[in-house]
């Protein structure tokens, strides 16, 4: 383990932090919120200064295993947490701790579950951090790292890959830096497109950014308390739309801006996304039409709906607990389903499922054609059996922690839909369940216990769930027998 | 494809069903039932004649491939249940064909969920019918099959690999015929001690029997209205007793019978049902202690319930519907833990449980010690690739046609939980479930549609998934292209 490079790189998450906390700062000076924003100031402050006496210089050794990586990104997303939490409390809004922890993993993470009863009457400037924190944890902040600090040594792709969504960590381009470069230009101007649309379609300004950010990282906090309910049918439209985009693979958008458009629209990925979407919101509106009479506000609400939840996003644009109970299966299932690998979107992804099914149909097939041994392709490429297995591994482990998340927030006593749905959109980072955690309603009920479940699930579910593992998992710190002697047999 | 074999074995299964129809024809004497027997006698004679017509001799190539054996178990299974559910119709017990189907592939799945509305009006008859049909689908037709007819050819094999629960199917002994023998001897003689015991309990002899059945197959139809709740303490820790005995490998009897205690007490799978057993009662019973006010009646229930769900029988001593969410919880999770691979019981399986278990840790050390490639072991002996990938498959295509049989169902609008467990209870074999299906209610209210995808649900969770998709799939029966090029190269 490198314990240097651990503070090293903590340090300057902690800078880039404390940088970002410039905008609700300007925003707060805009609307003359002056105690809201001298705590942001001092809190800034505070963290660029620690950053910068943690990163003063870079180790003589600064190569990283696929182990460090792991540990630097859960340390690096709990050490963000508690930093973002900070000005919550001293502002009073959230004054209390786990509170103020659960909203800002709930920010970071792109989940979105809030524990505010009272969204509106917070400042502008909380707002917009809260909004913020969405859109620095949907590409990851230490891709952005990546992108803006030189780092030596070509192990820095362990970084990326304990962060970023999905099982292929595609590299876009060979260097690990101008890959992490690409996608947040990509992630930078769509955002901006979309603020600018949604001003355009007549929504306030203020609204556009934390919409925006909110749309960016998949993450879902809302500033009105019936989130976008009240938003004119042209912006929930708008939003829906912008939504899916985010859901995709950012490969895509790179293939398609470097004029490899053919190759592009060939992703498989890409395609079942799609495909998953309109047959959901088909089903959907059929099955809510009765409750809306006229084919265009079912339609539209279907769609935001089936976009709001495959993409982990959480915005809602009706209270879909109130739905028939199949829309309510399908919604369920496609919490589980998620977004595309290398987007910003949460869940266990498309990616996954596909490899699933192909592993599947390669079973099947064996029992048939015994003789025949295929290999599982994906958009023409083979598949490592080391994938296929990471893959089933990853199925595993995540089944394990819903299951242990689960009976602990059962201990609560509440309804089995409402334990079941908690965990849900806590893990696959989505915001909002179904029943007492349904889309009108928050998780400020809940116990601190439950909470902290739920807050070490959106971590979890963020960071794919082997980075936290592996940082909580003692064995990882222990030099073990077996690779001192690997290492002497070497 | 050899069909000609397929026709001989279901001649041979049609023959066997026929004869043991014999059983509820003796009963029917006994209790002057003399309607139902003369249609108990018709159906047996006609279905002996059948199956005689169908394998008067076997042909001359009896080889069968991995796929004819599936095919034949599904195949098998499917007569099966269409010629069980023929006396449930005439005797005008049960009239409408899909619930008389729906209660028939119910008792040979070993599933226990009953369509019956008022048990206790049925005949002695068809009572003990329906019981002995847990017991026979419990070990499985096609293995009784092998202990008592010869067959030639040691593909036999794939008969058994595709009818017996569990991903290892252990050989006893080298020979197939041994290997039939042996467990339905072992079956045999715990069924009879079951039924001695319970008549010295006190049970009446018509209940003795009928409970055992559902007990060894574990099935869980019972004969009273409300199941087990109204015998006496002393039987209700019988039945838990031997609930839990028929869920463990038979493996393990294997052993002991053979003198080998010490390998039979080191089953990792054994060892692992147990703990999981006492662990869930432990909880359990501390979580429902207030309803129940003393230690003695708290754990009774917690063990019954406990050992009744994971071994997926279904018989029920109190209504666990209205216990906390917590234990609700916990039982919901063991209906898909499941007995062990070799026992009588459905579910998943704590085998298929402890591989995955042991491939995630496999998964984790791998971040931990790249260099480090370790092998997966169950009982010291390594688990080859092949059986990874095959669990793998095996929890992923569980999930699809879990997915989309809870798709189908929710259509007809009941509540989440009623949905999801009725899919779940089915599919794990178990019998009740929470809400509208819990253990005080039935499935009588279901749509037709419903009960067709909860009897291809039971069916596919009995025979382990692979058969009935296979059976199915259209490709099985079509010579590929492939396979044929293959033929020729060699």
């Amino acid at each position: 383990m490198n314990y240097k490079m651990h503070l090293f790189v903590t340090g300057k998450v902690m800078i880039i932090l404390g940088s970002l906390m410039a905008i609700p700062i300007v925003t707060g000076l805009f609307y003359q919120e002056a105690d809201k924003v001298f705590i942001y100031i001092v809190t800034a402050l505070v963290t660029i200064l620690l950053g910068i006496l943690m990163s003063i210089k870079l180790p003589v050794n600064s190569k990283i295993f696929l182990k460090d990586g792991c540990v630097i990104t859960a340390l690096s997303w709990v050490v963000m947490s508690v930093v973002g939490c900070i000005p919550f409390m001293l502002t009073g809004e959230i004054p209390n701790f786990t509170n103020a922890l659960f909203e800002t993993v709930s920010g970071f993470t792109t989940t979105g579950a809030s524990i505010l009863t009272e969204v509106e009457s917070m400042s502008h400037t909380s707002l917009i951090w809260r909004s913020l924190t969405h859109w620095i944890g949907g590409m990851g902040v230490l891709v952005f790292l990546l992108a803006v600090v030189p780092m030596t040594g070509g192990t820095n792709m362990n970084l990326m890959k304990a962060e970023s969504p999905g099982p292929s960590v595609g590299k876009l381009v060979p260097k690990v830096r101008a890959t992490a470069k690409a996608l947040y230009l990509i992630y930078l101007a769509l955002t901006v497109i979309e603020i600018i649309v949604l001003i355009c379609c007549g929504m306030p300004v203020f609204d556009s950014f934390c919409s925006a950010f909110g749309t960016a990282g998949t993450g879902g906090f809302g500033i009105k308390n019936d989130s976008f309910m009240s938003y004119s049918s042209l912006i929930q439209w708008v939003v829906t739309f912008f939504m899916i985009l985010f859901g995709v693979n950012f490969n895509f958008y790179y293939l398609i801006v470097t004029k490899q458009i053919v190759k592009g629209f060939k992703m498989e990925e890409v395609r079942a996304y799609i495909l998953i979407i309109l047959g959901s919101v088909a089903v959907i509106t059929v099955n809510i039409f009765s409750l809306y009479g006229n084919v265009k506000d079912a339609l539209k609400h279907s769609a935001f709906q089936v976009a709001t939840v495959i993409t982990t996003t959480g915005f809602s644009s009706a209270d879909f607990d109130t739905w028939p109970t199949l829309t309510k299966c399908i919604l369920v299932m496609l919490m589980f389903v998620g977004a595309c690998a290398g987007s910003t979107g949460g869940g266990i992804k498309v990616s996954r499922l596909i490899i699933k099914l192909k592993s599947f149909a390669k079973e099947i097939d064996s029992y048939i054609h015994p003789n025949n041994i295929k290999t599982i392709k994906m958009d023409g490429k083979p598949v490592d059996d080391g994938m296929v297995r990471s893959v089933s591994a990853y199925y595993f482990v995540f089944l394990v922690i819903f299951t242990v998340s689960l009976l602990i927030v059962s201990i609560e006593g509440h309804d089995l839909v409402t334990s079941f749905t908690a965990v849900a959109a806590t893990i696959n980072n989505i915001g909002p369940g179904l029943a007492l955690v349904g889309p009108t309603a928050n998780y400020s009920f809940m116990t601190g216990l439950s909470k902290w479940v739920l807050i070490f699930d959106m971590l979890a579910g963020r960071l794919e769930l082997f980075p936290m593992l592996i940082f909580l998992y003692p064995g990882t710190y222990k030099k073990s027998l077996r690779s001192k002697i690997s290492k002497l047999v070497r």
